[in-house]
């Protein structure tokens, strides 16, 4: 990230380079091919697993064919910097290179390969950028491996905690943390030590291009999404509702502590809370993604008397949540003694919404207006390692990648066309820096 | 069940002898000791298994000792008669000895005992009886074992198919039922050739004590009921509802194909449709005693894309039954539009209610007002052997004993006294037989 005093181009200039779009096409087929099971099957890159480590070392090398500086942190992050005309601070690009168990190709990669294909598509026009431009391919950010989100991004910024390296564990092979950033070639002590590789102050901007994860661009019709902001969350993983088993046929309905009905009334209870709000002009989800009765008690002539379940509640807004918080407290109360069963909700998990950089914001709207390029300004409800970057107080930016089929799973398909808009509308912001952006 | 010309009391006297109920109790306490893990814990009797078996055993020794007549047909039901003063049809008392699995002593154990209780006592008294009482204990009752009811007096009848010889499979250990009977000295090739070992003419009527398996009698304090009827259901037992997966922050509400929220809104509003018609004073029920996300996929971050669930529901009544499955039809047809998932309700298993024998219901009511006991008219919400005499053409009835913690599990509770109270109503019973009742 260190600058080099020999800029080709000035700021503000408008070069007629272009992203090298094959270059990532040639990458993602690489990717495809060395991590998932067959063709046509999903993909699984570990976090600190294996696919990753071959992902990392994909882009690694098409960084030294580059000509790239090359570091990499404590927790194995991959920083691969083309050098800028100024000596400032750099703006970083990236995203994770990690996916789900049997997941889709493009979730996190876009990301990285959007930054490739940007320096390459720049070295090839032979024009330097205003600042350094740093792509970074973040370890570990999907939960579904350690059970915690943004590990890389938070360790690169001396975030995680000695309980995060020591105690957590990889779903599957139960390896702690500490053992598989020690297996990649990490230094898990450093982390433990809260030392960090990235400092605020020193990145001058943050921009993760990804692939969106629900069907809003889709339906749509917009081929690229300008992220206002990652939603917060609330939620209770393992919650549950106590009643009591009787049987089916023998017990009137007034007698029954029905755990199952109980549930449903919650459900349908604060679906009508969430259209309520939804109609108020409210930025909000509500789900129910698990319930069970208990396989071992429950019988299709028993009432229920328990059920599990599980509750996400996101919003990008504080006041939202809170408002849901209370309508949840509210139902349940009165579901708790109109059915005499007793909700047990369990450990309450948070996470803050992230605003992005309405500066970035305004900026990347504008070059989509240059660019022809109808994109959508909207809230993004997943969770991503651009959320660190701005919990940190850098400037950050998300591009949405139009993608069909959701994400985590192996149908999600994102258009190389659409990624060609992505990666030009962030060569175009990155040649701007300084001229109007950070 | 051949009747001895030797009455040595006549019909419609009242005599003072009283039930055996020091028998029935030292009975019960054999059953648990033999058929419990340990002291306070469930009992297990599997049909056609090692309890079951136990406990015939027991019952068996016991008649010997009492000098009653004993049987066995091809699928091991036992009978045990006391032979009366007419040589015209007999009454049989009886239930199963079966259980489910860590279940509770009195299912069924209540109404054999109670028979035997009830011969014992007349023969300390010396009285003969009417008519024959035959006191039959019924084999696999419980339909946890080989997934069908009421194996045992459905192939007292010939009622039985090939294929539930043949087919059919033990829970837990897989044995077909064929070799399960085969085990227990039993002849399936007469049980597949549908013939019969009871013929509904040869019965003055079939009465079945057994606790209740909900709240009603403890709730309305009451010791004892007299069943108006079994009431008939339809049942889908391997239900499920089909959505689409998507990421649970990033897809809008009205985006979402919600399997979850789509069984939740049919859960409430069939409870909407039993609250109605309870309203008009139909008798009913409807449950959702099992419902589950698929393990493998469902996450607390994903809407759920699959929803399975059992559905019982019971009536008295035919035209309740039906009445509920159009509701349930039309609700089904209504959610799927609004949230695009679609249900498929499976296999619809059915079983037909049963009407107990008018006479023989008001004589019970009589008796119970003679003894002063405050006996409750009552539906009965489960099934029972009861069911097959009555849907032979037997002049059936049931006498329901109070219970609390409802039943097929450890905590299943009846007190002798109320016991008591069931087994001199059927004593008394027993000696009207030709006076007024069949």
């Amino acid at each position: 990230m260190k600058a080099r005093p020999d800029p080709s181009i000035g700021e503000g200039s408008t070069p007629s380079v272009m992203p090298d779009i094959s270059l990532a096409s040639r990458l993602f087929d690489a990717f495809r091919s060395g991590t998932s099971a067959a063709p046509g099957a999903g993909i699984t890159r570990a976090s600190y697993g294996e696919g990753e480590a071959l992902a990392h070392a994909i882009v690694r090398r098409e960084a030294e064919a580059l000509g790239l500086e090359i570091e990499t942190d404590a927790a194995c992050n991959l920083y691969m910097t083309l050098p800028g005309a100024s000596t400032g601070p750099g703006i970083i690009v990236g995203s994770h290179l990690d996916s789900v168990p049997n997941g889709g190709n493009f979730d996190g990669a876009a990301g990285v390969l959007a930054g490739l294909a940007v320096v390459s598509g720049l070295i090839q026009g032979h024009v330097t950028p205003p600042c350094d431009i740093t792509v970074m391919a973040i370890r570990a950010e999907e939960s579904a491996w350690f059970g915690s989100s943004y590990i890389g991004s938070r360790a690169a910024f001396g975030l995680l905690t000695c309980d995060d390296v020591d105690t957590v564990i990889r779903a599957g092979d139960n390896l702690p943390l500490r053992q598989a950033i020690a297996a990649a070639g990490g230094t898990p002590e450093t982390l433990r030590e809260g030392s960090a590789f990235l400092h605020p102050s020193n990145i001058r901007c943050f921009i993760e291009p990804h692939i969106e994860q629900g069907p809003v661009l889709i339906n749509a019709k917009r081929p690229i999404g300008i992220v206002t902001g990652i939603r917060g969350s609330f939620r209770y993983r393992h919650a549950l509702c106590r009643g009591s088993y009787a049987h089916s046929g023998a017990t009137p309905r007034r007698d029954r502590q029905d755990a199952v009905r109980a549930l449903a009334e919650l459900v349908t209870g604060l679906d009508r809370v969430w259209e309520r709000l939804e109609d108020e002009g409210a930025d909000l989800t509500i789900t129910f993604g698990q319930v069970e009765t208990d396989p071992n008690e429950a019988s299709f002539s028993k009432v229920a008397g328990l059920a599990r379940f599980s509750l996400d509640i996101r919003s990008g807004a504080l006041d939202t949540l809170d408002r849901v918080s209370t309508e949840l407290a509210r139902l349940t109360k009165g579901i708790e003694a109109r059915h005499r069963v007793t909700f047990e909700l369990g450990r309450r998990t948070e996470s803050d919404a992230a605003q992005m950089h309405r500066p970035l914001r305004q900026a990347m709207m504008g070059i989509a207006r240059e660019m022809s390029v109808d994109a959508l300004e909207m809230p993004c409800g997943a969770g991503h390692d651009a959320a660190t970057f701005a919990a940190m107080g850098v400037p950050t930016g998300m591009i949405f990648l139009r993608n069909a089929n959701g994400s985590h799973n192996p149908d999600e398909h994102m258009e190389i066309a659409d990624f060609a808009i992505g990666a030009e509308l962030l060569m175009r912001l990155c040649l701007q820096a300084g001229d109007g952006i950070p």
